[in-house]
């Protein structure tokens, strides 16, 4: 790991008193189950080389993504040990010598981390950082990263999703869900949500969806059929391996598609659903975004929060001693509530 | 089937003189195998209504879709008996009164028809009936409908194909693979195509593809890989049941997009593949193509045909009479090599 590297360096031109600046936070030493993650009080804190922007983290944000990369077999997969975490809010502390568009104290939030945001501390690149706007918490900023721009990119820049269109959120009441039913909303489309319980069903339907069905019940879909005889055109599906087969039957001839946000395996689909109605199934990942896409994904998603139409629904909060459990409950917990979060005193 | 219901109706204010032309063509009395394609010589003459031109069929196309429709399992299910074909070539022999852009005599070519085309006459609409250039004959104007309108309608209406990019043309030896071949080739992209035998293959390349490989050979996949280190932007997939797994994983970064025209069944994939690279799969159909999209594809299709560049690689002819052995070959002979037709002198 870098930081151990450049402490042990001899060659360091920085005095070693610097690099025994030690922070609290979370260390994975294995790929593992969530029990890797493992809380510490001695990791160095790290600096920010002249490209990267150091911040104090006072919250930081539990994605799926989280634990995929952290079991060591999602494609992202980093060298050991590692801080987990891409999701932050915090103040800015230090600011690398190319950077210009930031001043140390400013409110921020990331979406992605050089170094992990499960820590007290973190580096990260001026593309993935964003200022806060005041009307936001640490830990309702932490929750806007990831969620909110992988919706935004799902719904608008991959989806092309339109005023008046009907969108089925599939898995609605978590992170990325619970902001696609805010955005799509917002926009004027016609929202469906799905959840696995009660709670998140109501919760899917106070944060502004127009119909909600538990797609934990046997015939959910053809319910949902029955409300669109013509056809969905847009379906944002967050467990692809469960339900891309039944996305592709209910979509608008001509111009039905889906979008993958989420999967966990392997699935069997007849394309001749495809063909019949020529509709399309495009796969969705928020860093393939560039600097211009973030551009855009931030300033609208700024001036939304600016006239409170977006603002994170908050799930639980956990101490970031109890980052495990924060990690086993996004995964496991399918009745998930709003966003968890991680706070760090 | 409604000739005879026609024939049969005492109100018809037509002499029966005129329902008793009776004319040589395919009748399907019931759904099955390709020996339900009877050849009989005592089907009445269709007569076009206002809206409606009847053609004299010199040649008539054998496409795989009509075999699926004579199977009795295809989304179209024409009432029996029925005579299959959309593809036909011939000559107009009469015009309904609102049609003003075709007269009696015009060399024209179709790919839909409301009566079928494996007869000596046929009757359909002018928004699926094109003039056939004199540069042409009956048997290669019967080869451009179905497969040169689906081929460029994959490429460039729903692929947006782009001069230099690469395309697979998965299965490049039938009647769409060849057309893909061609317009893909004189638009400036690098075409791969595949077959299944060595006259397929060497079809498929003296039609224009820069590299050939045989789908048949096991490690095949990799060579168009290591062909194409960055990946694939486009690939055109007659076979998706048996391909489609494959060709998410061959796709480029961002760019890589996979246009199902053919398919027979369900295949198992996995959706990482197309979030990890944020690419696609799209359905074709050519009948989702409306007025203005025909009339597009129709002027290039002419231009290129004028030039030259357009020339329909010609398979076996079968008279009429055989049209049962055509329709099985065109489905069973995995190794077919171009255009199957069909002469009705």
């Amino acid at each position: 790991m870098r930081f151990f590297e450049i402490l042990l360096s001899k060659n360091s031109t920085k005095s070693t008193f610097d690099f025994c600046k030690m922070m609290r936070g979370i260390l994975v030493e294995k790929f593992g189950g969530s029990e890797e993650c493992k809380f510490q009080s001695n990791i160095p804190i790290p600096e920010p080389n002249d490209d990267q922007l150091q911040i104090r983290v006072y919250a930081a944000g539990v994605n799926p993504v989280d634990t995929y990369i952290r079991s060591g077999t999602h494609s992202r997969k980093p060298n050991l040990p590692y801080t987990p975490g891409g999701d932050s809010a915090g103040v800015v502390t230090k600011i690398g010598k190319n950077i210009n568009n930031f001043n140390v104290g400013d409110r921020v939030f990331t979406c992605n981390s050089d170094s992990g945001t499960y820590a007290e501390y973190t580096v990260s690149k001026p593309m993935y950082t964003f200022k806060l706007d005041d009307s936001l918490s640490f830990e309702e900023g932490s929750a806007l990263g990831i969620p909110y721009f992988t919706a935004y990119r799902a719904l608008f820049l991959k989806g092309q999703a339109k005023p008046g269109e009907t969108v089925l959120v599939h898995g609605a009441s978590g992170g990325v869900g619970l902001a696609c039913v805010q955005l799509a909303k917002s926009h004027g489309l016609r929202v469906i949500g799905t959840a696995g319980t009660d709670a998140g069903m109501s919760l899917v339907k106070s944060t502004g969806a127009d119909y909600v069905f538990n797609h934990r019940e046997e015939h959910y879909m053809d319910k949902i059929k029955a409300l669109n005889p013509e056809g969905l055109e847009l379906v944002i599906e967050m467990l692809a391996n469960v339900n891309l087969a039944n996305d592709i039957q209910i979509l608008r001839w001509k111009k039905g598609r889906v979008m993958v946000v989420g999967n966990r395996g392997d699935i069997e689909i007849n394309a001749r659903f495809l063909m019949a109605k020529e509709t399309s199934i495009t796969g969705v990942t928020l860093f393939t975004s560039d600097q211009s896409d973030f551009n855009l994904m931030y300033s609208h998603l700024n001036a939304l929060i600016k006239q409170k139409i977006v603002k994170p629904v908050m799930g639980k909060i956990y101490p970031i001693q109890e980052a495990h459990t924060a990690q086993h409950d996004v995964i496991n917990n399918s009745g998930t509530t709003g966003r968890l979060t991680l706070k760090i005193d």
